[in-house]
């Protein structure tokens, strides 16, 4: 049995549980475990783990796999705690949506020993925790892929196995890359939405507002839903990003603002039908095709994830059988030196 | 047989049909009028009206209630060619998402005989176009009413009737109320997201961005599929409440972005955490609740409306009766006062 630990039980750390569950792992267990009480007991009774372990450090026993899902500004802290619990060739990966910086800490706080492959889903929905955790929150969705430099490549197949198996589409990028390009798909999305309800929400109107708002004004601000802590989180870990995406819609704003002030009707008609017709086209078009792994080395059954976990832990008995080659061929070599003539 | 005639059979003129029709009116005919030939052909196909006539003039005749459903810009036009055409006591309303200039082209072009009662159903779909007209669509949305000052009672009562039988949420407001309004809960989230999509489209890196953004992105510019006509015209003849939305928000985006580069976290978390709070009990509360009309004055079914319709026509002939026994009594004062002792 190879246990998958997740830790972090909200509707990411939830939604991972029931989607591997979903796909009828033989011979996994998948182990919870979330510093909050209540939320492991919910966990257990809705069946997205396994089993879920009191202490983080019971749930880390025999890992081979750990999913760190907390909050962004959490994921530090739960490094420094399992840094010296994790299994040689354990392999770590995490669920947040800024790379750069959970990267960082992974080079500065995990061993050597283990390999480090962050990833993101790029899914969610506005309301949080575990009781509104779906098996199929990834299902067709992007999950982004970013290995550490010296991961193992037994530990980016496990990953992108698992992303694969929860039918999610892996997508290599590298974690710069990854923050600036999240911060104009998502992260400005976010502020836009929230900045959007709060200037509505303050008007002295809003009670006649709120009366007249409907399905453009409920769909444009849903984001603004979105958990306080994540949005908060996604600020601080990626703020010069977003920061340059915000100035870059204030100034799309004022380019449209011109057009509407200086009566540029036709450049005016012109962009809104630019809009219209891309965004059709993007939509239409739906997720663009990628085959960022060849097919022989798709994990296509729990079986065969399983056996990759496991291969990890052989990995080392190889690597030693390896060193001993290498010492008994420089000691022959040495002996033939030493005896030549 | 009381005739109702659409003008302008897109998604909102198709709409009204269906919902009309699924009210299972009595002694109503809809009759439908689209100056672009194959869409009247589709609407017909469709049965989203009961005929549809090849001219305006000959759409009109016998009219008691006109519906304009074109293009906002195009309503001008419409009300020109029909101002000739209509039966007096005949009731005229609109469904354009703006209102002070369709009050005020009503009051210069329709003749007094007949009553104007604007209305803007706040429901809508990115997917214009008759073949996507929903019978469901006003269910449950607010639908404004803005009577004309010189408007008879028994018209706005028809168009409240008509409101009510779609499901939809009648709400009085005055023209230029409306028009703030619905620049920020409607018009402003249209520019935001088209803004939005134009700006992340025109990045170098859109392929890579496409194939990131997920369901947060596609949420957050949906309205920039709105039609562009429509949106055209929103933006032009609502210029000023637009500008102002407009600037408003930028304000606020400048607010967040502050709040970010001065690392205010305690004050971002309070303002996201405000947002999300304040969002999720709005949707939670639902639509106010509003009781514009008294009980006694709803119309319940398509023969109230269809009697409703009928009286207007009556309403005429009471008039010359009433006129007929002033100059009786008149006339029979002035005989009383010449014969008069």
């Amino acid at each position: 049995m190879e246990r998958i630990t997740i830790i972090g039980l909200g509707l990411i750390g939830g939604s991972l549980g029931l989607a591997l569950k979903a796909a009828k792992l033989t011979g996994i267990e998948i182990v919870g475990y979330d510093k909050d009480t209540p939320t492991a007991g919910e966990a257990r009774r809705l069946r997205v783990v396994d089993k879920s372990e009191p202490s983080l450090q019971r749930a880390m026993r025999d890992a081979r796999l750990v999913i760190i899902a907390t909050p962004i500004m959490a994921v530090r802290g739960v490094m420094e705690e399992i840094a010296g619990e994790l299994q040689e060739n354990c392999v770590v990966t995490d669920t947040a949506s800024t790379k750069a910086i959970v990267m960082e800490w992974a080079s500065e706080l995990l061993p050597a020993t283990v390999s480090f492959v962050g990833g993101h889903p790029m899914a969610g929905k506005e309301t949080a925790g575990v009781q509104n955790a779906e098996a199929k929150l990834f299902a067709g969705k992007p999950y982004c892929i970013i290995p550490a430099p010296d991961a193992s490549e037994g530990a980016v197949r496990v990953v992108t196995g698992i992303v694969q198996l929860i039918d999610a589409r892996p997508l290599f990028i590298g974690a710069e890359e990854h923050d600036r390009y999240v911060a104009a798909v998502s992260h400005l999305p976010l502020v836009l939405s929230s900045a959007l309800f709060t200037l509505v929400r303050s008007s002295p109107a809003w009670p006649e507002l709120a009366g007249l708002a409907s399905s453009g004004f409920r769909d444009a601000t849903r984001l603004a839903s979105t958990d306080a802590e994540l949005s908060h989180d996604i600020c601080l870990t990626n703020r010069e990003s977003v920061l340059h995406w915000l100035d870059r819609v204030v100034e799309e704003l004022g380019r449209y603002r011109e057009l509407l002030e200086q009566g540029q009707e036709e450049e005016l008609f012109k962009t809104l039908a630019r809009a219209q017709l891309d965004r059709d086209t993007y939509v239409a078009a739906g997720p663009p095709v990628r085959e960022p792994v060849a097919a022989e080395e798709l994990l296509t059954s729990g079986e065969q994830l399983a056996a990759l976990l496991m291969g990890q832990r052989l990995m080392r008995r190889v690597k030693d059988l390896g060193k001993l080659l290498e010492e008994k061929q420089e000691r022959g070599h040495r002996q033939g030196v030493e005896g030549g003539d």
